[in-house]
C-alpha cells in the first residue's frame, strides 16, 4: 500500500518486527503509534543520526543554526541523544530529537527538545519525553531539569514538571 | 605571624610565591584577597578535593545530604569543578565550591555554587564564579546556564546574569 505524504511515496507498514525494530533502530528503541492515525514513530537512542538531517529538522522548528562540527562534538558529550523517526521500512524519517546533558549520576538536563512543525499536535512530542525520562530513570537519575521557552511551559506543566519550585529562576550568561 | 579564627591556629600570609601556588593547588588557580582583609583565597580547578570536607561545607549552607560514592561519580562526570580555598601553607581550608555539566562544546550548567556561611558577603561568590565562567570560555562555551535559588537571584543578576530571556522558565521532574 502506497500513500502520498509531502510528496514522497512512503511505504505504509502498521506494525515493525522485533527483529526489523532493531535492525533499523537498535536496542532500547521505543515504538508507538499516533491516535487516529496508522503511522508508526519510534524513537531511540541507538539509531545514529545524520547531522544533516539533524540540521534540517532543527531548522523548521526556526533554530538558529549551529556548525554541524560543533554539534557533532556536543551530541558526543551528551548523556543521551534522542531521535525520533517517522517509520519506514528503508527510508526513516527523523521527525523530532532531544539530547541531555549532565552528570549522569545526580541530575540530567534537557536540551534542543524539537518536533518537525507537520508532526506537531499530535502527541509526539510528549512521547519522546516519557522515552527520555524512562531511560535517564533506568540509569538511576532522579532529577531531571530543563528550560522551557514561554510557549513550551504548558507543555511541560501537563505532564507533570514542576516550574520553578521553591522560586527558582534560570539565568543565562552569554559570553561577549 | 598567628592569628585565632574559628578556633585554629592559622598561619597568616600575604602572598603565595607562584611555584607554591602551583604546588598547592595546581595549574590553572586564581589568588585573590578580600577587601579590608589580608586572607587568601585561592579557586581551583586542579587541586583534588577530600569528599569529607566538600560534604561537610555542603551541608553548612543547608543542603541534603547526598551518598559520597554518588558525589564521587558525579564530579568525575562533571566538565568543570572548581574549590575555593582559603590559604593556608599546610592546611588549605575549603570554604567553597561550584561544579559544571554540560557537553562541553555548546552549553555548560553551573550546579551547587556554594560558600561557607562564615566567608559569605565578602565577594567569594562573585570570584568563585568569575573563575568558572573565565574558564569555561576559555574552552569556547559562549552560554552557560545555571537555576538560581529565589534567594539568590540578585547576586546573579548583578553579576550580568540574564534571568528568564524571553520568558524561559525553569522546570523541574523527579522521579518517584
Amino acid at each position: 500500500m502506497i500513500f502520498k505524504n509531502q510528496g514522497s511515496s512512503i511505504k505504509k507498514s502498521n506494525t515493525i518486527s522485533k527483529d526489523d525494530l532493531i535492525n533499523i533502530y537498535g536496542s532500547y528503541s521505543y515504538e508507538f503509534t499516533q491516535k487516529n492515525n496508522e503511522e508508526i514513530f519510534v524513537c531511540s537512542k541507538c539509531k545514529e543520526l545524520d547531522l544533516i538531517e539533524l540540521d534540517q529538522l532543527l531548522q523548521t522548528v526556526g533554530w538558529t543554526r549551529r556548525p554541524i562540527r560543533r554539534v557533532k562534538r556536543a551530541l558526543e558529550f551528551s548523556i543521551l541523544v534522542v531521535g525520533l523517526w517517522r517509520h519506514d521500512d528503508k527510508f526513516p524519517r527523523l521527525v523530532g530529537f532531544a539530547r541531555c546533558t549532565g552528570d549522569g549520576i545526580l541530575e540530567a538536563t534537557v536540551w534542543d527538545v524539537a518536533v518537525n512543525p507537520v508532526y506537531q499536535g499530535q502527541g509526539l512530542g510528549k512521547e519522546l519525553m516519557k522515552y527520555i525520562l524512562r531511560e535517564l530513570k533506568n540509569i538511576g537519575i532522579s532529577k531531571v531539569t530543563l528550560f522551557a521557552d514561554a510557549k513550551v511551559v504548558t507543555f511541560y506543566k501537563r505532564q507533570g514538571w514542576i516550574l520553578e519550585p521553591r522560586g527558582s529562576k534560570c539565568a543565562f550568561w552569554y559570553a561577549n
